[in-house]
């Protein structure tokens, strides 16, 4: 017997939803800190290791909630509210992609500057799914309801900060770019960075929900 | 005791969801008159105020549909499903969502002129969201289905309209439009113009699904 | 009494589920089988048909995921979860919604020249929504759920082709398309070609996690 096999068979069933969202917290953090990183990076070399790690992570992130929807299938009780399981796995899974939609895009529209806005961009992104993986790992004692609300507060905050740096950054963007390729460059990348946080503040409020039941 | 908490003392549980929606109606209607009016103001200044209105108003959406949410975790016993509810409270805070988003667009995007395609937007969307408002206004008593069938009805009817006149603007645009960035940022508006009348049409879609379990 | 009521009457209430989808299924592959053909033909005029055709099948599936909710309220009693007939009417209805805003968008945009990325996402989608029905049409009997499982393995390598052929074309769009309208067009078109099998999967991912309570 393996020791894969061995955990499963002393895990009460409705613990394996813990983990899957502990392994998705995770996930989500390191994806950020790979891009974050990779926008302040110097050498093009790196930025392709960047693409490379973060497709491995978003596989691994689809397959995860791919196990999260058959345990939901497998198992009649759950931890939570299945309808509540189901909102969160999905807006985690939009989390990750448009992380990678947002790393894709630079390579895809072939934008070889990256600019104080990225990286700003880059730095709430990373804040944001720190404070989704505090809440996230909040979820499996229970004991420490305050902690996760405040994490989940935390969320909603850099969420609001990222539409601030939009805003700022279209404003500037229909004001001084003349070149209408190069505005539709960083208009759709800027957008798809914001919707990043969104995704963040959509699980963050499952979150929210799921635990105003507890309390 | 404040008058608030008398209040409270003295309305059934399950009351304080229709209030709710009912807040949620008045508000995105509120919203949509500002906007339209703003978009027939001659005058620069009242368009700012305009700005500065929406913004209130969004944000007074974005805590009712919070306050919803956690209503929703608190009681046990809704007066209909709670996905129902959670559906309905989603799709309402977009239609909130989008119309801030046009207002912003037009700012950021720089747009001076406004011109006939987006007041005709602006008064399609004062339209849809007067006809939401009677619909949600109908849940509470539920004595009149027909009327809230009816309001439904005329909701997915200006989400048709809505869909014409952007099929319409489009068209002109990409056949007359010879300066990318104007005609990137007209394109833009008048599509998230045209998704505040989807994000109507799908509130109208619940609230239809919700009276058929009642009659 | 019309041979309709007489089959309805014989027919188990929830037996009216499989049959509006399965009527949904084969809908969404004949649009899919319409706006591919029409992509390789040569003259406009049958272009022009297609157009009508599509649109009335887009109305046909409106009116089939309507159905599909009412059904949802009048029955107590459904074949699988609620909330599962919910969400895939859902994005079946999304599919629909992309195959006939693609089709538009040829016109709206006034795209002159078909070229073989937009036949080779013509084909891709057909093939997504041939898979598609091959799963729709398994849930009635649930006795065959390896094939079932198969065919929403296939729906997610056709949209994992659709990705690739998405990435490819917008790197090589950004490099060559020196005309910024040009680029708008083809972009815009492009990801709405794209988006048709995401809704697919999307689909695919709630016939999967409805069949694994049944294994």
């Amino acid at each position: 017997m393996g020791l894969n096999s061995f955990v499963k068979l002393f895990t009460p069933k409705d613990r394996v939803f813990y983990s899957i969202f502990e392994e998705v917290a995770d996930n989500l953090n390191v994806m950020s800190q790979v891009f974050r990183d990779a926008l302040y990076e110097k050498e093009d070399e790196k930025k392709d290791n960047m693409l490379i790690t973060l497709e491995a992570l978003e596989r691994k992130n689809d397959e995860a909630t791919r196990r999260l929807f058959l345990e939901l299938g497998k198992n009649f009780i759950t931890p939570f509210d299945r309808e509540d399981i189901h909102y969160l796995a999905g807006s985690l899974d939009d989390v990750a992609d448009y992380i990678w939609l947002s790393a894709k895009s630079i390579v895809n529209y072939d934008i070889n500057e990256v600019n104080d806005t990225m990286r700003a961009f880059s730095d709430v992104i990373l804040s944001a799914t720190g404070a989704l993986r505090v809440a996230l790992l909040g979820l499996r004692n229970m004991k420490d309801l305050k902690a996760i609300t405040d994490a989940c507060g935390k969320v909603n905050y850099f969420e609001n900060e990222a539409d601030k740096i939009l805003d700022k950054a279209l404003r500037h963007l229909f004001l001084t770019e003349k070149n209408p390729i190069e505005l539709i460059k960083l208009k759709e990348l800027y957008q798809d960075m914001e919707t990043v946080t969104n995704k963040c503040e959509d699980s963050a409020n499952v979150i929210e929900s799921i635990i105003i039941k507890y309390s």
